[in-house]
């Protein structure tokens, strides 16, 4: 099985594409919706959940994860590599910031703008690797934090996502393409395109399925097809039902039953959501530095 | 000293009137905003987030604690008390909560909305409040995930401030009073009027100023007043400089020099902001239950 992890919804865009590309194979997705967005997060909040996430997916018997994620594959991937994937180990995690930097190289255009979360901009990493791969190629980045949002509320062929594009966009100086560094982003093609009529947008999410078909080949037997092929299960830490719902829109289909799954004790575990706590919550005490605690 | 959490910038709202009610007194204001939005987060993830900061402003000194975040109110309150406020600890903790519930009961209202984030909506904290003091009262709810950051870019008097504030009143029926029920919101006034003409809105903050200080006259000696009177510091976990630039809007003067505080082993500590990671970030390794890793 081939594991996607994405902060949320987003990443079913991504899904969509691997699954076109690689029908033969099962997958099994997380989405931390229940944590996203992820983009304004501190660093090591991020590695906290990629490891839960990426531990949990190997748990369900995935070999290789995709993190779909745009702003875990600029801080996180080196590090869950290091940790998870040494030699003989039989695990893989592979990311989207090297396609997405291999896609904007390709075009051959002088300069390119990128389109980020917070943390994705601050991070630096889609810009060192493009001029890994060339270093003349002005980048040109533009943080905007609300766009995830709007395309979670579903609001993406809205006038609010129109101002909202508008906004960002006038932020940046002319560009000859627009990498949407954001799973999010390709739901804002029609806004985006309204804002700037005729600005070539890159999507990196088809251009990681076909990297990904390559790795395959290259890497026979690593993940094996699967018999009957073509499952595919959903977990999520949000609300599973609200889940499904967005999804679809996502996801391009009907979004089977969705998994809830839990931080517990600092692990993502299968949980009810039935259970979820409501109202005031306290926790047992635990060995307390505060005198005068309960 | 008196402490003020807050998830972010928008506790600086409340310090406002806290400021403005006790202008004998000393502020320390913890803005975790390198964390922030706090709304879509799990109970757990929450309850840690207060621990630390509440842990760092007794330790700065404060032995009185506000929490101005309501998701923080709605959902940490009781164990923040129960956990560090025993008899004899000469700590306290108060929240928004309670005082929130009293204003929305006091204007005499059949029927008052709630607009609030969604871990708010989810707790049932409010409702719960209101309903202990007045179970006549109907009480209906609206999550509303995009509003803080709308006010969090410093959009809140744009066309897509009322844009969104229209889409979330829309799926609300009509009530006689709007409880802001997150600390960004009263910088929505403006967009909200022209979304609702003449509906009335609640802002917890001055009441909460007010019950503060009958606290304090109950508990005399709880609090000493400082000399020189007036100081005010302000710790924030995201970045100072654009705390202290965002923040003076909020607070409605100049913010004092942000000092950066990060999480640290579990614990929030001061830190260098120009020590921050950039790009790839590889933690050492922990004791693995995964073979294979490095």
């Amino acid at each position: 099985m081939i594991g996607v992890y994405d902060s949320g919804y987003g990443g079913l865009s991504v899904l969509r594409h691997l699954v076109e590309a690689l029908p033969e194979h099962d997958f099994v997705y997380l989405g931390d919706s229940g944590r996203a967005p992820y983009g304004g997060r501190d660093a090591h909040t991020l590695l906290d959940f990629a490891e839960q996430a990426v531990e949990r997916l190997f748990e369900e018997g995935c070999g290789l994860v995709v993190v779909a994620c745009n702003t875990v594959s600029c801080v996180c991937l080196r590090h869950l590599q290091q940790r998870y994937c040494g030699p003989g180990s039989g695990r893989r995690v592979l990311g989207v910031t090297i396609p997405g930097a291999e896609l904007a190289v390709s075009i051959g255009a002088a300069r390119v703008g990128i389109l980020a979360t917070s943390r994705t901009v601050s991070s630096g990493t889609y810009v060192a690797e493009i001029h890994k791969l060339d270093p003349t190629v002005q980048v040109l980045q533009q943080a905007a934090p609300l766009l995830a949002g709007v395309v979670e509320e579903g609001w993406e062929d809205s006038e609010i996502a129109e101002l909202c594009v508008r906004r960002y966009l006038d932020r940046m100086p002319p560009v000859e393409a627009l990498l949407l560094g954001c799973t999010h982003y390709p739901y804002l093609a029609g806004a985006l395109g309204r804002a700037r009529p005729g600005l070539r947008l890159l999507d990196p999410a088809p251009f990681l399925a076909r990297r990904l078909v390559e790795w395959l080949a290259r890497h026979p037997g690593f993940v094996t097809a699967a018999e009957p092929p073509g499952r595919l299960r959903v977990l999520c830490t949000g609300d599973p039902q609200a889940f499904a719902e967005h999804g679809e829109r996502f996801l391009g289909a009907r979004v089977p039953p969705v998994e809830h799954v839990a931080e517990i004790d600092g692990r993502l575990a299968h949980a009810d959501p039935a259970h979820a706590p409501k109202g005031q919550i306290v926790r047992p005490r635990r060995g307390s530095r505060w005198p005068g605690s309960s």
